[in-house]
Parts: C-alpha cells; structure tokens; sequence
C-alpha cells in the first residue's frame, strides 16, 4: 500500500491520471530478469502474466485463469484489487481505464515494456477521450531503490558444429529474404531472432538462452545494439558495434531507405517504435518478420544435434523413471514431495554433455495440482502419495538443443475415469502424430485430430495443442502453432511443433502426454508434396493406464512402433538394470 | 469477331480504353436469366465462370479450370484469348489491366454487374495509374439488339406453413439484430436474403425460385423496390413499394441515419454502393451481415419441411436407382445416355407434392467425364456403358425444401483402385458426419476430417468439403462451409452443410458421396455445449463398392445405422417391390 502511496504521488507530480505496469522487459521476452519484475514488486503478484494500472483512487492486476487463486492470496494488502480477465462482467484494462481516465487525461507507462501493436489498441480504444500519454518515464523504476542489476554476464559464441551456418551465411539469407518482400531496412527486436542471427547465447533472461541486444539490417549494414562488453572475443565480422542504448537514436536519425522499413508491431516496444521517423514507408506485418521464419525451419545440421539432444533427455527421463519407481516401490511411509522430482532431474542432466539449464520449471503436479495449468509447486510442493496420477512437464537447454517432455504416469490405483481419459487424450496424441498432409496445411487445420476423441465426450482441454520450440532459444517459438483459433503460418519441413493434448478435471487430476514433432516430407504426388511428423521425443508412454479396448489396431501398431524405436535408440546408452527396465516399458502389446 | 469490332467502336466513342464484361446480374446471382448473359453474347463461352476484358487491341476470357477445355472450343472465332486463371504466369485481369491501360486511361464496365468489393481491388491495383472509370453505360447491352426480355413472372407467396415466420416477424427478428449492432440502415441486395425476408419466391432466376428485388431496412420503416406487378395480390404489411429502378436514386437521398448504413460490399453492386452518400458512417463488414446469418440458422418448422423434402427426394432417388438397375440388366446392348438420367429425375420429381423445379441441372456423368467437377453434359451426354462408375449429383427446389444429393455406383467391373478410392472417400465422408464438437467450431476446423483418409495416401480433392444450403433457395448458401480456406463463421444448430468429400482421377473416373448435414445440438457439459450432425438425406450408399478391410468397426457401425434409418424412413412411402430393393440394399454389413 506504501508503494502504491509513493506512486500515486509520482503520477501527481507528473500530472500523469491512470499508470500501466506491464512488468515486460523491453524485448517482450517470455522470461524477465530480475530487474524488470515490476510487476511483482508493486503488487507482491509471482504469477509470470499480468498487467497493472493505478489510477488516482483505483488500482487493478488483470490477470487469467491460471493465476486467479494464487493473485488473491499475494494482492493482500497491496492495495490492488484483482480483475478476473474474460471472466463475464470484468472490464477489460483498456476498457477500465477509459471508464476512469478524465476526458484529456493522461495515460502514463514505460515504453520500453509494451509492444507498439499493445500502445495502438489502447490509442484506438481511448480515441474519444483526447487522451494524453507519457511513455518515456518510469515511475515504478524510480521507486525500486533495491532493483536487481541488470545481467551483465558475457555471451558466449554458439559453435558452428551446432548453429550449421555462420551469422554471415545467415544475414546473406536475411538479406536475400529482404530484397524478395522490398524491405530495405529490417528493425530485429526479439533476443531469441538476434540470437539465432549473430550464433551468440547468453544468460541475460532465465531458461532462454539470450543477451540483450538490439539488430539493424540493410542490404549492404548491420548494426547489433549491444553491451560490447558481453561480446568481447565473439568474432561479429559483417557487423558494426553500438552501445545498447543507443538503438532509439540510431533508428531516429534514419534518413531514407531503399523500399520499406521492416519491424514486426508485436515484438518491438513502444520507444524505438515511436523513435522511427514518420517519413520512411514501413511494413509492420508479422507474417513478413524474415527471422522468425527462417529460425522456425531447422536446417539438417540443426536437426541432427536436436535429435541427439532428445536422445540424452530420454536417457535422463528414463534414468528418473527408475529413481522414481524405487522410491515408489520401497516398503513404509513415502517422504516424497513433487519438487525431489524437479532436483532430481537436474541432477541427472547435469552430467550429460553441453547441458546449459533447465528450459523451464519443471511441472511436477501430484493429483489435483496437475488440474491446473502451469502449476507451480514454489519451494517443496505437494507430497506425493501411492494414489492416481504424477504429471511431469519438464525440458532442458543443451548446446545442441532444447528440449520439452510431458508424461503423466500412474503411482497408485487408478479410476476408470482416468484411465478412460488418460486412453482419449493418448489417442488425439496418436491421431495427430500420424496424420499426413499436402503442402500448405496449417496448424489450425489440424488441431481437432489430437482434440475429436475427447470432444465425442464432452470433453476438451483449454490450452493449444502444439507450440513451436526453439533450438538453444526459447521452449515456445513462433511463428507456426497448433490450436484452435486461426493461424495462417503452413507447417513446413523442418519445423518443430509439441504434440500435448491433455485432460484436465478440477480437484482431482490432470493427463497431458507431450512429443516434440518435427514437420518432413513423406512424398509428393499429383497432388503435390505431402507432409508427416517425425518423433523427436524418445521417452516411452506409461501404457499401464491405458485401456486397450479403447484402441484401434492402428493405434496399438502406434505405440508399438513408438516404443521400439525408442529402446533401439536408447538403450546402447543405458545400463543393463536400465535397459531392462525400458525392454518392459517398451514391450510389444497385442 | 464483328461484335469485339462493334464493342470497341463503341468504347472509342466513350473514351474507353478497357472495358469489362463480367456476365454477373445486378444481385450477384449464382444463376443469372437470359438477359443478363453478356459475356457469352460476346464470346460464346457458355461456362459459369468468367470474365471478359476488352482493350482497343487486346481481348480475354479469364476463366478457372473447371472450364479450359471448354472455352478454348467455344473461343474460337471470337477474337478472344482464353485466360486460364491460377495457371503459372497467366496474369489477373487485374494485372492484364495495368498492363495494358494507359496512364490516365478510362476503364469502363456495367456498374451492375460488379461487387463494390471487387471495384475497390480493381482501383487498388490501378492506382499508380490515375485510371479514370465509367460504370453508367452497357456497352454490351446497347449492341445486343434480340436482347431477352427481362423476367416479369409473377412471384408468390411462400406460405406461413412452409416459413415458420411471417415477414413482419423477420423484420422484427432483423430490427432487433440492427439494434445489437448499431445499424440504423439496412441496405439488403441479395435476391435470396429478400425472397427469405418477404417470404416471397418467383422464377426471375433459373433454378433459385427468387425475384428482383432490393430492401432497405430502418427501426421504423422498410422498402421494398420491386416491379409491383409482381407482387400484386400478396401481402406485404409493413413494407413501402417502390419501383426497382429507384434504388439506386433512394440511397442517394439519404440525410442522415442513426447508428450506421450496413450493406455487404461483397453483395451489393457498384450503382447503389457508389450511390449512398459519403458522408454516412457505413459498416460494410460480411461477418455482419444480418439476413445472411438469420437464415443460415434453419427453425425447426423450416426443418421439420426440409426433413420432409428430402425424405421425398429419398423415394425419387429410390426409383430411379430402380429403374436404372434394370436398364443396365437387361439383356443386350445398352442404349443409355447421360441426359436420359437428368430427365428420369424430372419425371419421378413432377409426381412429388410441391415440386418447383430442378435445384440446379443435374450432374450425371459417366466413366472419365466424373473426373471433370462441374462437368455439363450438354444435350445428350455421354452414353454409359456396364464398367465403372457411374456418378450423379442432383437436387431439387420443393415448397418444403432445396435438395443436393451426390452418389456414385458401379454400373460395371471396378479396378481395385476405384473399390480403393471409393473407400476412402467413404471414410471421410462419415468421420465428418460422426464428428462431435464444441460451441465456436468452424467448418474449416472440422474439414481435415473428411480429407484425411485420401491425404494418408498422397490423394485429395481440389474443392471445398461442404458448403450451406438455402431452404427454397440457393443451393449454394453462406456465411458458414467446410473448407480448408479459413472462414470465422461457427457452425450453430440449425445450420445446413453438405458433407460431399470426392476423388478424382484425370482420364478415367470420379467418386463423390454427398448428404446433407444439419447442425444440432448434442449435449452440455462442463467445457460448453457439444454440437454433431443429423443427415437429412435418405438415400442409401452403394456398398458394393466398398473395400471392407479398409473400414473399422466403427465405420460400419455408421453405415449400418444410417441404412437402417434409411430404410425405415422411406419404406412406408414405396410399394413392394421398391421396399424390397432397399431392403437389400440397406441390409446390415457384418
């Protein structure tokens, strides 16, 4: 309540009427460091999505379903009340703001932590009011006294053994993509693109890879926007240095330009956005961002270390299985809690070669915790108990991939209701790993295949089918996906996509089973070429909790072939206890 | 060739350095009547589908593939060079256009006959150009000296038992969606939408039972601009007559209007869209479109007719399936054409209380000439021998419905390709018709069902899954289908769609298995309402042709279940021996 005290007397000073606090960083990453939680430090709210807006005699966390129980408990005494979002009758924030904000007010917020695609819909909606805005302070910034540094550990340079193509031949492609859409200046924002580009990891962002960095390309420059510093002895030939700060300006002072200025309105923040001079013709179209496309199909050499990747995950996924069933196994009480899972994974990748970090929290759900979507356990979790189902979602950044599992296994009895749903969810899992499909086909058009089993039922998971992924870069990349709202990017070969239909029932449990698949080429025909999905995920499926009758012959003759691939290629890793232990995982049923 | 010279005569007295012919009628007709045949008047071209543009030395036909083989015939002597739409480096007439009109130059056309929508895309395009335009004239119509009379029939009333509604409670139904949207004005141009508003049918139009007509909707008034003769003797209470001629000069007196002017840009013409005045705030958006959604939701009066319809269709289908049977086994050779099918349909039809007329011409087509979509026999058609496949798609328009069967029967030895193909057009068509789904799916979303057996073999169909269906209307109706092109409409309950997947081999045969769907609600649960299909159409599918070991148990448990209620829906409707041969043809596969 302090804080929001000493803000609102900030907006005062300020004349500024309504404040927003996205808690964003300036590259719309989808992990923050610690010094852009601002969010979180005003409210006291953990949750990873949510924006705040402080006006006079208000204050408000929107907020989704994911967080509504946990935002309650961490708003008290904040001073901030909580707005359910798409909950009926809560008031968009835009919406709420229009309702408050004096007609000629002034909206106030940090620039650099909203997308100029964000800004724009809020002019729009605010269009009636003459509002007036303030985007170059930061209100909440100046409060924090004990703000966390800025990340200033060096990058290091991504081997040409596992990027395949040097930052060179990659900006020739860039370019060569540039002069085919007429863009003549291409503005990169997001640090997994510029990561991909210049072949540099870092750790400036938790679980994703990237260094904090700004690019600019035209066809004969290109200019990182970087901390020197992070990159000192990484060879960046072709590519002028200029200090971080120093992007704004930089895009401000440009002139003229050959065709069009390209950056991508949902990626790039308010104040390069706004730093573009209003002369020069741009195209701000997310179907032309060049980067997210061409980083989206991996090449054969990217594909090679990815399937090696997967190959040492399965090895650690089976490894904790058979820690697991031990501890499970063992006679008297279990003194098990959900994050000895979490640990005992680490433990586990640690030792396999070019292991980075987790690429995520792992999710060890016990029971009803795995009803809800993106559980976290905080510090210990739940114990877990010789009844139901376990649910782990777990993944992990190597040098030469990242990684992204979800297997839900039984650790007691079972209902015939969650072997019912285990078996439906299992069989759009099934359904959609096999579908084949011409050239052209989007994600969109192939959700319901991992969702009719459970729909014949009256049944649905809330959450998309199928992300992207990233390689050494964030666990959800675009620009594909495989969901039920539209989406107009084809799948294409080498693009990879998680396959992770779930069922979820409301204080008792939740199943997903989660492959990553990667888009190929099965063969081309009159009627053009047609595609398929390889497997990357060698990790058996828990069939204990099926219920075969539910099956079909092509469905079994699935799982068969699944497993056997996946103990010939696991098993000259494991030991003999190990290989044993996946020989009867993987056993062939009738 | 001497009427390309007359055209161009008369287009240099104007100024005209481009003129184009479209052949559509003022109302964006699917069929249009005699008189509004311009384009093939200038060609010959008796296709559908096309457009005409004329330059002072150039001249093209663009039509799509349904139609190359036929144009290049009728083409000849034309002076007229055929334009095959989507066929690698053929341009658009768009693009033909700016090719070849001079900076400056004046592109004229029929203002009548074109969408604003596609007038804007034309001026688009044409922008760099300073193109002049002139959409007042007929230049077609001022040389076409036997010109057909226009349709002056009388219309009639489409009585309250078979509309379910009376007209001024469609008004109400629209005024209150008008409020919802904040349409003060209604500007309705399509002849369907009217002829579903007033409940008045006619024959200006072949094969669609509508009359020229336009509406204009306010909260307190409604015009109808009509030829008066027409509608003498029914009641229209609540609506203005005006004479259809003054439409056009009607909008352009509009002041002023509460809320906004809607009309569907896609449907309203070049003469009234040019005509409303600039200064109204306009919605133009299809999504909006009031009438068009109305409609396509079919109340359970209108279904209990429709069900009645095709039940009636059903017999007819029934007997002359009889009928052709014996043909085909009676001894020596055969004598049987393709049009000797349409014309048996005809006569089975006229016997069936309220029979209109065909819903469009019948498609019966035999052997290699299947493999055309859309292929017009002509005349006579092909004659039919005893090998093969033999495939027929036809409807009719009843007071009590619009039908659209398609079905395809050996009349021979198959290949087991064809048995093959047959199959999998056959899973499709049934996985599409069990499918379960919740409240917001689209058609797009569900079309993957019906493609996927054919995809998994490197097959496909290169039309749309399924499309709307009018009720004493278009066959063809929106705003909904299934098809892999993305379209936002959701399927409700009360919506119509075929369900008419296909397979097609160039040279030697075509399979297509079409019933009509309805959309109706299956259940509630926790994740929302649950929608399926009920089949409308009775009319039982070939087995003979049926690969059994490629279908599952479920499958057959389909056709099972949807002869049994064949048969027993139809039975009570036939005599004896017509019972027997469906009961045959019926019988449970095991």
């Amino acid at each position: 309540m302090e804080k929001l005290t000493q803000l609102r007397a900030r907006m005062k000073a300020q004349g500024i009427d309504a404040y927003i606090v996205t808690g964003a960083d300036a590259h719309g990453s989808g992990y923050v460091s610690e010094n852009w939680k601002t969010r979180q430090w005003l409210s006291g709210f953990t949750g990873s999505g949510g924006l705040i807006v402080v006006t006079r005699d208000k204050a408000g966390l929107w907020t989704d379903g994911r967080y509504f129980i946990q935002a309650e408990k961490e708003l008290v005494g904040s001073g901030i009340d909580l707005y359910k979002q798409e909950e009926p009758g809560v008031p968009t924030y835009q919406a709420f703001i229009k309702s408050e904000l004096p007609k000629g007010g002034r909206v106030g917020f940090d620039g650099r932590t909203m997308a100029l695609q964000s800004f724009d819909a809020l002019k729009r909606q605010l269009n009636d009011l003459d509002a007036q805005y303030t985007y170059d302070i930061d209100l909440v910034g100046s409060l924090w006294t004990n703000c966390p540094q800025v990340p200033n550990k060096p990058a290091f340079a991504h081997e040409l053994r596992f990027a395949g193509l040097s930052a060179q031949e990659k900006l020739a492609l860039v370019r060569g993509e540039m002069v085919k859409k007429e863009i003549g200046g291409y503005v990169v924002t997001a640090l997994d693109d510029i990561a991909w580009l210049l072949n540099i990891r870092g750790s400036d962002v938790p679980y994703t890879p990237v260094v904090y960095a700004y690019v600019f390309i035209t066809a004969s420059q290109a200019h990182v926007f970087i901390d020197a510093q992070k990159v000192s002895g990484i060879a960046l030939d072709g590519f002028t240095l200029h200090p971080y700060e120093g992007f704004s300006e930089f895009l401000c002072n440009l002139h003229s330009i050959k065709g069009k200025l390209y950056f991508n309105a949902n990626k790039t923040n308010v104040l390069p956005g706004e730093a573009i001079p209003k002369s020069l013709p741009v195209n701000r179209n997310a179907n032309d961002d060049i980067i997210a496309l061409l980083k989206a199909k991996k090449t054969e050499t990217e594909l090679a270390n990815i399937r090696n990747a997967y190959i040492k995950d399965g090895v650690v996924m089976v490894r904790m299985f058979i820690w697991l069933e031990k501890i499970m196994q063992a006679p008297g009480e279990l003194n098990l809690y959900e994050v000895d899972i979490s640990r005992k994974l680490i433990e586990l990748r640690q030792v396999m070669p070019d292991y980075i970090s987790d690429g995520f929290s792992t999710i060890a759900a016990y029971g009803a915790n795995a009803a809800s979507a993106h559980y976290n356990p905080g510090t210990q979790g739940a114990k877990i108990e010789r009844d139901g189902f376990l649910l782990i979602d777990t993944g992990a950044q190597y040098l030469d991939g990242t990684t992204d599992t979800t297997r839900t296994i039984p650790v007691g009895p079972l209902t015939d209701e969650m072997r019912r749903d285990f078996t439906l969810v299992l069989k759009g899992h099934i359904a959609l790993a096999a579908a084949i499909f011409p050239s052209g086909t989007t994600g969109s058009q192939l959700d319901v295949l991992a969702r009719l089993p459970l729909w014949s039922e009256g049944k649905n998971f809330r959450h998309g089918t199928g992300h992207g992924i990233g390689y050494v870069l964030c666990v959800h990349e675009g620009p594909h996906n495989i969901a039920n709202k539209h989406n107009a990017v084809a799948l294409t070969p080498g693009m990879l996509v998680s396959n992770e239909p779930g069922m979820y029932k409301e204080g008792e449990y939740g199943i997903r089973t989660e492959n990553i698949l990667c888009v190929k080429e099965i063969n081309e025909t009159g009627y053009g070429k047609f595609f398929g999905f390889e497997s990357l995920t060698c990790v058996p499926i828990d069939t204990s909790a099926v219920e075969w009758g539910l099956l079909s012959d092509a469905e079994r003759g699935y799982i068969n072939t699944y497993h056997k691939r996946t103990y010939e290629i696991l098993s000259p890793l494991l030991n003999e206890a190990e290989r044993e232990w996946l020989e009867k995982k993987t056993r062939e049923v009738q």
